[in-house]
Formats: C-alpha cells, structure tokens, sequence
C-alpha cells in the first residue's frame, strides 16, 4: 500500500505508479478538483468517462458545510460523492488562510469565520488530521501556515518553523489514529466501528519556504528528518509569483528531492505549466482551471486555449478539439456548444468541464508516453510550439 | 411511416406503437422539453439512459436564437443537439402569444418582439411551418391562434375559427414544402440540398376552444374534414383552469376523438395529470414540470413529491426513490443530493432533473403494463392512493 514505483525517466521527468487503497494511479497525474464533495459540474460518471485516477476534495469545505459528521454518516467520501477510487484531501491550510476571514493565528492553531454561516470555528494539526481521518480519503494533508506569496524572508522563516511544528503534531496525530484502527481491528470494540476506515490512509507533508530557495532546502532536508513518508507536497507556489521564478524553484529543487518519493505541486493546472513542471521532476497536480475556465467558456485544445463564446464558432460544424476523444468532443459541434453558452443554457458548463478534464488527462497520457520514449524534452518544444502558437484570437 | 397501432385499451386508455423516421415510439409516452435545443441540464446521453423516446423543441426559442438557418447549416436539430431519436417541435404559437412581447395579431399572422433582443419579428403560419421544416423533426406542429385561458365564448370562437383557417395554409405550406422535397429528391437539384430535410416530416393540427365542450366538438369536426392527419394535438389546457374541468373536457372529448389518431395533451405533465388524462384515453404529453422542478429540488417519489432542501434529510442515506433504476437513485444518498443543493452545486440541479424525467418515463412504462393487463382502473386507484396520500411534509 501507498508504494510508488517509478518506471522510465526523461531528464528530470518520470513517469511511475502510484499504489492506493482505492486503485493505482498512473504518473503524472491531474487531479480535478471536488471543492464541496463534487467535482463542478461533473458526475463521477464523467470522471470515469474522463479518465480521471484521482480526484481532490477539499476538508475546509466539507468541515463547514455539510460537515465531517454528516459526511462520515453517509458512509464517508468515497461513499458520500459516489466515487470509488482514490481521493485526495487537502488539510484546509491553504483555505483558511486564503479564502476564510481570517481571525486569529497562533501556534495551537487558526480561529477562522465560516464563509458559510459566519459562525467561529478553530483548526489545529489536530482537527485537520481528525477531520481528514473521518472523510476517510487515501492521501491526507499536514495542515501547514501558508504565507503570503512574496512574502519577506523572514515572514516566509516563521511559517515555515510553524509548519514543520504542526507537522510533527499532524503525523502523531495521524499515527494515533492508525493504532486506534488497528487496535480497533484487532481488539474489536476499543474504537467505536463508525470512527474506523475502511481503508488504511496515509499522511503527506507540504514543502514550504516561498521563493526563498535556502528556506526550501532547508524545509526539505528537515521535513525528511521527521519521518519516513509515503509523498511529499510542494505548496506556496503559483500562488501570483512571477512564472519564470516558480520554474527556477522547480529546477532547483529537482535534484534535491528524494527520487523515490512521488511529488506533488498543489494548485497547478494550466497546460503549459503541468508540462514545464512535468519536465522538472514533479508527478501530481490538481487545479480548478479546467473546471473553472470550462463554466466560462473557455477550452483547451492542442492549438490552444478558445473562447466558445466568440461569434466565430456560430455556424462551425467542427468539434472542439478534433483530436479529443470525449463526449463533448464526438458528439457536439462548436456552433452548438456556442449555442449553449449564448443561451445560458446548464449543459454548456458541463460539456466544457467535462473537455478540458479530458484535455488534462490526455495531456498527462502524452506526457507519460513521451517520457517512456526518452523523448520528454522534443515532446514538449513540439507540444509548446503547437499550443503557445501566436494567435489572432 | 407516421404509423399508429393500437396495441392494447383498458376502458378509455390505450398503448400503441408509434412509427416516426426516426425510431418508434411507444404510447402512452411522456416528452421531455428541450426548449432551446437542450432539455435543460441534461445530456442527450442522460435521456437515453432516461429511456426517453421523443423530445420536443420550441420553435419559438430556436428561431430567435441561434435562428433556423444556423441549425440547418449545423445539420438540422437532430445532428445539432445530439438527439438521433424522434423529435417534435412545437408551432411557436403558444410562446408569441403568451412568452413574447406580442405586439400585433390579424389575420395573416404574429408580430412580436424577441425576448432576446427585442428585434420585431412575424410569425405567420406559412413561416412556422417553414421555420418547422429547416429544424427538420420528425413532427411539426401547426401554427395556433391561443386565446387567453377563461376566454369567454366570444374569444375563444374567434380564436378557434382563425386556427382553422390558419390550419388550412399551414397544411398548404407543408404539402409544399414534402412536394419540392419529392422533385428535389427525385429530379435532384431543383430544390437545394441544404432545403432537403433527411427523413420525411408530418404536420399535427392542435385543437383549441377553450373549456367550451361545444367549440371543442365543432372545432375537432371541423379539422377532421381538412386533411388527414396522422396524429391530433389538444391545445389550450392546463393554462390555468381548474383541473377537474380538463379532466371533464378530456371525459367528455374522448369518445368523439377518432380511435386510430394518437392523441397529445400539450403541456401537461404533473404525475397525477398524466394518470388522470391516460385514464381519458391520452397518448402523448410534454411539460417542463420534471426539469423545472428538479432544478428547484423538489422530486417526485411513488409517495408523492419531495423537497430535497428539507432538514430531515440531512443524514438520510437512502436513495432519494428506492424502486428508481436512475443513476442519481443508484448512485447517491438524499443526505448527499441535499448537500448539493444546499451547497449551490451544479450537479444537484442536474441529478434531479434526471430522476423526474426517468420518474415519468417509469411512470408511462407502468401505465402501459397496466393497460396491457385491463387493469388501468385499478392500477390507477392503486397509484393514486400512495401518490397523493396525506403527509406532514
């Protein structure tokens, strides 16, 4: 369980498998994004008929509205959003000290405002590791202090000797739970049965450091020293950092990085930034791009991004994308999904989400095969030439 | 072509089979409505798996946006919204008279402003029935004038004698339109390949007068004598009058309607009213009652309707109906369908609408078994019973 075998490289990128309770996932990999226990727009029907391996949810959400309790008594994650292959939670980190209003931070904790009812609520390692265990996916987070992009040296210091504190209380926490589940297993009775997984899960930690490359190293090399993980995450980038400086932090952390262990750079999910960080080592993403830019009407397509909604598409019988192979796809021409989107019309934002999941998952198979040829690096100047391609549009 | 057979009655309703270009369709039978080419939030994949037979689209909204010529240029409403199955348009009548900004009414037609941009527009039998042939379905409507529903006397006979007249060019511009059809398909090129539709259309003349029972029999005399049809619609019910006086307009039509014609109740479709009119020798209905409901959370269960907002599911992790076959019933816990809605996901709007319109195609199914054993009556207390029995909700 949770092993992770790489099996071809192409410079810095691999490709591999990664061993869940729920399934193998096949590296790189793109993860949609459930915020609220449903990737938008989608049903796990279309996630299926995507391709997708993988599918984030995010624990924030789901603590406040419907609340870990309610989701654990209708048979937790897996069972709740109707999906039955490995899930992802993320530890709340990030959204309560982006999204939430924030109130008060200290080393217990946050003490954050519900975006949902205004009501005062408190995360810790603890909590987060707690909340996570009872959603019951196959990867959790560390819940980690986020700093704010461009964040000074010295800022980006303290949230990082925070955040390797809490990671020390998210893994005894976790560690904790997964004796209680054992000892519940083998004792029967010692733990209360709905407080048991029906799976084991594992813990990753979250790199972070900002662009501060010493503090990274440092980050990495400590995070290293408190345990022997199973995946390690990369936060704090592409968070309004300046592109060219999230690719040096890649490249320079790369060779660094324990080989062995998949990586994980979390919020990243535009097609020219999965592939630059494809080629500097990293193995998972997830992103509300393809879901988000699809309810506007924007898609993916080799030759790149387009706007459905342009007059241009009115009477173009042609697919979206001729070399796609989803529903949207084979099914339906531009000017209708065009159509759609004039009209206001609900099907348009799924058809244009359920593409470009399509698109990112395709991407990552190409990707994946290109590394297997040893051929990475033409590949991917081919793949930009064609998609960064100057546009009229 | 445009066949009915009558398979089997049960005091005054029936099941039969109704040929169409492009498939069979078995009565009684419910349509879905995709006003704008869409039945709304659903895929054409969705009413497969639905069990949906025949889909109506409105005239009215697809000639004001995206325009007929747009859907012809993208292969006419078949190829254009994905629905290789049959499909019905309705005249557009309904809509200028009761949707749109009606600006005029004479003899030769309709002039009225478009919701969507205001642009003034005529809609004239002829041009309804042309607007009809480019959509090119497999069943076109003719053209009505709707008098105000509770129109007196008076009204409702000037209505009724302007819809004759107006059935008579209608049906002239039909002809027309099936003539050059025939020499451009024979002689090949008098008529323009792009004006050929693929399959054959008919035209079905709609009944109006009101709740008058003495218009109604003279006005069905009187469309009986121009032509012979191959199916006959009853407009201008369930616009607003009490339902026990439809029901008694039904009661009291139904002997007089000719056995062999297939009959469509225009915009009905509440489970009770297709019981109750199936009951009334009834064989076709449409109404956007299943997805406008869904969209607002309420669904409809063999123990009457149910809001899904509602508190007391919360934790509730049975299926929203336990004998439903549908995804949304096979898949997900109402615990879950209520956080949906509560959370404003997309998917909620959509897993609802899926059931109510699976709900009724079940429901149509079950009446023709019941018709098939002789047993509709009993069938019918039966269903009513568990359907409209006393709740506290």
């Amino acid at each position: 369980m949770f092993e992770f075998t790489i099996e071809a490289t192409s410079g810095a990128a691999r490709t591999g498998t990664l061993t869940l309770p729920h399934g193998t996932v096949e590296t790189p990999v793109f993860m949609p994004v459930g915020t609220q226990g449903t990737v938008r727009a989608l049903s796990p029907g279309d996630l299926r008929a995507a391709g997708a391996e993988l599918v984030l949810a995010n624990t924030y959400h789901l603590h406040v509205r419907p609340g870990e309790q309610v989701v654990e008594k209708l048979g937790r994650l897996h069972r709740f959003m109707g999906w039955d292959r490995p899930l992802l939670t993320d530890s709340g980190g990030f959204q309560v000290f982006s999204l939430a209003g924030l109130r008060r931070v200290d080393e217990d904790g946050v003490e954050f405002q519900s975006h949902v009812d205004g009501s005062r609520r408190t995360l810790t390692p603890e909590r987060a590791t707690e909340i996570q265990w009872t959603l019951g996916a196959d990867i959790a987070m560390a819940f980690d202090h986020v700093a704010p992009g461009g964040a000074d040296e010295g800022t980006a210091r303290d949230a990082l000797e925070r955040t390797l504190r809490w990671l020390e209380r998210c893994a005894k926490r976790h560690r904790g739970l997964m004796e209680g589940r054992k000892v519940g297993t083998l004792e029967g009775g010692s733990v209360q049965p709905s407080n048991l997984p029906t799976f084991p899960q594992t813990l990753w930690p979250i790199l972070q450091g900002g662009t501060h490359l010493k503090l990274r190293t440092e980050g990495l090399r400590r995070i290293l020293e408190l345990g022997s993980w199973t995946g390690l995450a990369i936060g704090g980038l592409s968070v309004g950092e300046p592109k060219p400086l999230m690719y040096e932090m890649l490249e320079r952390l790369a060779p660094r990085l324990p080989a062995p262990l998949p990586r994980y750079l979390m919020g990243v999910g535009f097609p020219e930034d999965l592939v630059a960080a494809v080629e500097r080592g990293v193995d998972l993403f997830d992103c509300v791009a393809p879901t988000r830019n699809g309810r506007n009407g924007s898609a993916f397509t080799p030759d790149g991004p387009v706007n459905i909604r342009n007059a241009e598409h009115r009477e173009d019988a042609r697919p979206l994308d001729e070399a796609c192979d989803c529903e949207t796809c084979t099914t339906f021409s531009r000017g209708y999904l065009r159509h759609l989107f004039v009209a206001e019309e609900l099907l348009g934002l799924r058809l244009l989400s359920l593409h470009n999941v399509r698109y990112l998952i395709r991407l990552a198979a190409a990707m994946r095969a290109a590394i297997r040829r040893n051929a990475f690096g033409a590949w991917a100047e081919e793949w930009r030439r064609r998609y960064l391609q100057p546009r009229s549009a």
